[in-house]
């Protein structure tokens, strides 16, 4: 579609739909199980303070809100209208929807586009183009902006306050964004469904999550991408501030072919993709795991000064794996400094391997493992830690999450903040330990860490772009 | 070393140490805390309805166990020797080891050639080898083999049974095993820690479990092979019975460093390694993570009868990924047969798409799911099956689990078994519902589901190998 909208007219008008003063719901039910229904208990239970007015000229009143005829039945301004009505009806309200001065139409309705129905889709584009109103969607499952307490969907509330903006096309992908959430306990600033995008797109949103202060990293799902010049141009400039991790769907002709038949999307030569994303600073998920675990990680690491990793390692075993996982990921093991070998060689045993990994061996107390990461964390050389921990009876899983948290407090309070990532190979106390140490910032993964390792070498790829002189 | 026993002397051996009528536990501790003592808990503990000898010239009895003074000393046959005690005094108990007509020293001890002390580990070889004692270890965790409650260890009991049999090099990956199999529920035949493997080594193991009818499935961390052509020889042999899983520490340059200072393995190019592998009919699992997710989802489901795989998704989103998965990790996605597309036609929406995957679209009830499953089930060209479920209120995960379970049974009354994997986006219900498919023999995962998609990947290349001529 052609963009008719100047870029501060733009962010005027998303800033008025994550941030709306009020909502309406067109199609708002008093049934409960009804999608209608839905988006306006989940407004209310969500805890948003604007106003909400339900549209349905059957009832009088859904959840305790007074209902409305129409939009132009509404006293005050609309921000947004989220839209529940059967497909071929939603083009009737456009005309209000301009005149109450709308700024976004959140098209949950589906039938448009990704059943074959186009000339409806671009209809009901052009029509909002004309009264000036953006549109979301159509075919998704709304949005989501905490700081407003906004949850604007039919899905489940999810309140959890962070910096990841969450962003996908499909429905089934959000679903799996907000479990995955819920359950890594992410704090997200917004989750939101794209659909088949006739208006607004990713593009759109890298303009707004990179403006937004609430927003640390931006988490998109796309299957493909409308606007080619529009959205690598915006990417490069917003990868610069806050990193921008992408998962595109339709990688392989197959899948491409699944994703025409899904939201119609043209998904285009994958290496063409690479190629766009590598020179936009934009980090590839391959997986929708990979996505979801960087989302996170990405948030949960503070920011290095620099590439230069060392592991301290219980089991020497792990040590070897998590080498190789920093040259798979691209994490810089330093070359150790004599000097700062010397240090660790007095901490450890005699039959302990010093240089890089650090190998205490499985044997040691607390105080070995702490005092190793204090030296790490001291070290001005030293810009990240990757942890491997062994489970003995010596140094109990909880005991290891504790004395890490205890490091990590003593450096910072002499204002020594980094990345420090842990595998944690044990019983399976370690998943309690593991638990521990994400709530203390810390990327920890149960039995295999290799993830921990990936998680460091995204953050670097981040630390690298951002220093870059391109 | 050189190998001077023969083969069937060498599978008498190691059915020895595996079904031990007695063990003995040198260096047996009645302090708990103590690695001799823990072992002798872990043995009576565990279930092991053999004899226990606890050695300790200082102690009277253990644990309830009368206690000797010296293998000597013990009436009855030794099978098994589990050796705790300073790395220097191990020679001199070999001997004694060889009068007794002892199968095998589980060198429990460090202190060998992992810390420089080659010439003590080579004595130890040799005058075990002169007096016909096979050895396992040094520098080890010991081993389980559940068949008989065997927990010949220091670390926790753990009496899971199964067909996985999982053999580290390294303690720390041995207890990552143990974690991860508790974790997951998955049954095992053995867990062994093989360490600096100065004799038995994974070329052994292969030809025991091999042979063992309580092993279905073998997975293999290691960081070195000993004797290339034996291995190559023995796991071309063994994997056209029995699928194998090798994670090879070690496989970069600084991962082989990093190895050669931990158990002084000599690493090898890492070309070499997968050309091996790949001619000898191994699957090799890039990280600790693949090597016990396979090692699970290799037996969690059942052996397919070809490769033709059909993906039934409630999410087109999700179809896209699992598609995009498929091509990615071999999986072959099934060329629709028009007669089975009109089929599916009439169970989905006219909006849902036909063709694989088939998209039978969110809105869907139970219903759909199930008899959309029991169609691919029936349909003889069908041999494997992909499920991408979408939460919505009307198909709740708890259901889907439930109707997918419902099923399988009707198609196993009618004598169907075919492999069934699951990505399940939702909200954290879908743990729950994950948890309950595995139990039901679904390779299931929550959120992002292409590892389902890996681990069919993977049971469809054992397929391959066991059907190839070469």
């Amino acid at each position: 579609m052609v963009k008719l909208h100047d870029p501060q007219a733009r962010l005027k008008a998303l800033d008025r739909i994550f941030k709306p003063r009020s909502v309406a719901v067109i199609g708002a039910s008093s049934t409960p199980g009804k999608i209608g229904y839905a988006i306006v208990e989940n407004l209310k239970n969500g805890g948003y303070q604007g106003k909400i007015y339900p549209v349905n000229p059957k009832a009088e009143e859904i959840l305790g809100f007074r209902c409305y005829q129409g939009l132009r039945d509404i006293e005050g301004e609309i921000d947004v209208v989220m839209v529940a009505i059967p497909a071929a009806v939603v083009p009737k309200i456009i005309p209000d929807a301009g005149a109450k001065g709308v700024a976004g139409l959140i098209i949950i309705s589906s039938g448009f586009a990704e059943i074959g129905e186009h000339e409806l889709q671009q209809q009901v584009t052009e029509l909002a183009e004309a009264h000036n109103v953006r549109i979301m969607g159509p075919n998704i499952y709304g949005y989501y902006y905490t700081p407003m307490n906004l949850c604007a969907t039919f899905c489940t509330p999810y309140t959890e306050r962070g910096g990841v903006a969450l962003v996908s096309q499909s429905g089934g992908v959000g679903m799996a964004i907000l479990g995955f959430s819920r359950s890594r306990g992410m704090g997200v600033s917004a989750i939101v469904g794209l659909g088949n995008k006739s208006d607004i797109d990713e593009d759109d949103l890298l303009e707004f999550f990179g403006a937004d202060p609430n927003t640390k990293v931006i988490a998109i799902h796309m299957e493909d991408i409308k606007d080619g010049p529009g959205f690598l141009e915006t990417a490069q400039r917003v990868s610069k501030k806050k990193p921008i991790v992408i998962l595109k769907a339709g990688r392989t002709a197959e899948g491409a072919r699944a994703a025409a038949s899904h939201t119609g999307a043209l998904a285009g030569a994958d290496d063409v993709y690479d190629a766009a994303f590598r020179q936009s600073g934009v980090i590839r998920a391959d997986t929708l795991e990979e996505l979801l675990d960087w989302a996170w990680s990405l948030q949960t690491l503070p920011d290095p000064k620099g590439e230069n990793s060392i592991i301290i390692t219980g089991a020497g075993g792990l040590g070897v794996l998590l080498t190789d996982a920093c040259v798979q990921h691209g994490v810089k093991l330093m070359s150790m400094p004599p000097d700062l070998d010397e240090e660790f060689k007095k901490l450890i045993p005699p039959f302990g391997a010093s240089g890089n990994p650090i190998d205490i061996t499985g044997g040691e107390p607390p105080e070995t493992y702490k005092n190793a990461i204090l030296l790490g964390l001291r070290d001005p050389r030293v810009h990240s830690l990757i942890l491997g921990y062994w489970h003995t009876i010596i140094t109990p899983p909880l005991v290891f999450a504790d004395l890490v948290s205890d490091a990590l407090d003593e450096a910072k309070k002499e204002g020594i903040v980094k990345p420090v990532v842990a595998a944690l190979a044990g019983d399976i106390e370690v998943e309690e330990a593991t638990s521990r140490l994400r709530k203390r910032g810390v990327v920890a993964y149960p039995y295999a860490g290799e993830k921990a390792v990936a998680a460091l070498g995204v953050k670097s790829r981040v630390w690298r772009n951002s220093h870059s002189t391109a």
